[in-house]
């Protein structure tokens, strides 16, 4: 028999299933319609079954931030096309991405400077095989990527000439950065001048999803956090509560105060990501409740605007700010449907950050 | 031979083994100067071989926040003597709690309502053990424990009556919360006033350390940070940037701008925990860059007011703004001395939130 949501002691990681499922089957759709390929970002959920789930919705393949992803989910043999989406710097990187490379049809990965590409091209010469390399270009979040189209036409070409590199498209992120439309207009323009076609251009980002349609020019769209869903994107406008598919299930084990709840889960668990949320999760059975402040394995819950106030020993279930991060705390999340645990599934990537 | 520090993959936490000694011996002195037991909170580690080394420079015991902590430094046979400050709620936990007890010398735990109490006593009935229970009070932290010392001291007798539970003592958290002295004043005289004793006093918190001499009533303290150190704890003013023994290990991997360097640890590292510090972390290589944003995986670097900039694939060390839960983000820590890998301790109770 299986046991119920209700017998799992806290805190911990659900996974409601049928949302999850409404998740992966909604925003294929979505993607699909725009004329883009889908490629989801696994390091929102870090399972190699759920990945499956997004192959067999209809993804082109799966992105990767680091190789120690992309290493769980070939080894799990979920997909035959993954995207690095992050500068593999390092012998002992470029060795392991070699003999990744070896293993699936299409390794391709990200560079934003010729260091990046000569490292990658020294470790694959000599195998023959030439890695594909997508230029990372930075249209306005400032974090990776060349400046100019005039840089990213540069290592393009170096790409190109290198052994064992060769250039394999663009790639931003996230689309509604600044300068997204007016950077690669630019740099269309410059590769169709030195006749060097764009085979991908790779952007992403959940929020994004909501103006696919303003960018024409992105062939793929990299997504992460829309499998499950969190209080980020319920704010900005993407999802609804009945969208979160993770909740976290935690126990009021004081109430000190009329006024004052005490949690069994804190920042070790929950984070303390905000970003632009005012408090650090959403109590889904006290919406007026407050997750005000939270210690490493305390959640402080202010409950002046609940008129209903739980007692000590209840349960109650939180929707994260940002579930990619709360995947990062587990080892195991428990799959949900109609109030039975119906699986429990090993984070198998979690805390891969080489 | 030994692998050196240089050889170390990145991102990766690595522990200074001197500052590490130098910080346990220190703090332990400190706190025996004062007249009070030192009862280090694993929390910090999470290691069992660093809170033998806690023991053997005359710790009184450890304090652990979660029952999963204390299992795994039972199992190692670290101490007889284990508090564990956290109300433990629901039979799953008071079970585990019992069979626990069967196991050292000593194991207490704080209790803050009468529902926590009773569920400890109706899991010890029989047993003819009694759990030796501190009430938790709330001298002003605005976290858990009771309120008035009135409320103490009836939690107090209620421990006493009830059977399988027994007063051991007052607790709270940090030393100087606003009411502190206040509270305790209270609780003296009117424990005093109806004969009950109040064996321990339990106190805490780093900050603390430089302020032991105005709590004389406490007669124990519970700290962790001191063991590593950190952004906060230098801020604060209790540690110098030469008694941080814990350094996260990243590589320049991207630098985009002349002003801007990208390094391979992010949020799923460092964590976005900030508190009262501008930003994510201090860099000991370039102390005037200033790693103002992360995302999941990325660290943003603003090189502006450094006049040494570094290349891509150079590796940096960086204190954590927090080091707690930077340690309950990887399953390993690289012991250090003389800049050699000396030793690989897992961080046995990564994660263990229940």
């Amino acid at each position: 028999m299986k046991s119920s949501l209700a017998d799992l002691d806290t805190p911990c990681v659900t996974i409601l299933l049928d949302r999850l499922a409404g998740n992966i089957a909604r925003v294929q759709g979505l993607v699909a319609r725009s004329g883009k390929a889908l490629r989801p970002h696994v390091k929102t959920h870090k399972i190699p079954a759920i990945g499956a789930m997004q192959i067999a919705a209809g993804a082109i393949g799966l992105t990767c931030q680091k190789l120690g992803e992309a290493e769980v989910f070939i080894d799990a043999g979920v997909t035959d096309d993954i995207l690095i989406t992050f500068n593999i710097v390092g012998q002992a990187k470029t060795g392991r991405l070699m003999d990744l490379s070896e293993r699936i049809r299409r390794l391709s990965v990200v560079a934003d400077n010729d260091i990046v590409l000569r490292g990658i091209s020294d470790a694959a010469k000599g195998g023959g095989r030439r890695v594909p390399v997508l230029i990372e270009c930075d249209t306005g979040f400032g974090r990776n990527g060349v400046q100019t189209p005039e840089a990213a036409l540069d290592l393009a070409l170096l790409a190109d000439k290198l052994p064992g590199t060769q250039f394999a498209g663009l790639a931003s992120y996230p689309n509604n950065a600044p300068r997204t439309r007016e950077f690669y207009a630019g740099a269309i323009k410059l590769f169709g001048k030195a006749g060097l076609p764009i085979p991908v251009l790779s952007g992403g980002g959940s929020p994004a999803l909501n103006s696919l349609a303003d960018y024409p020019m992105m062939t793929e769209h990299r997504v992460g956090t829309y499998v499950y869903n969190d209080v980020m994107m319920v704010q900005s406008g993407v999802a609804s509560w009945d969208d979160c598919a993770m909740h976290v299930r935690a126990t009021v084990v004081s109430r000190p105060t009329e006024d004052r709840a005490i949690i069994d889960a804190g920042s070790k668990m929950l984070t303390r990501e905000q970003f632009f949320v005012k408090n650090f999760g959403h109590i889904v059975e006290y919406p007026d409740a407050a997750l005000v402040n939270m210690s490493e394995e305390h959640g402080m819950i202010d409950l002046t605007a609940s008129a209903r106030k739980p007692r000590v020993g209840e349960t109650i279930s939180i929707v994260p700010n940002h579930c990619c991060v709360v995947s990062n705390m587990v080892d195991e999340v428990y799959g949900i449907r109609d109030g039975a645990v119906e699986l429990v599934w090993p984070v198998a990537a979690r805390g891969l950050m080489r």
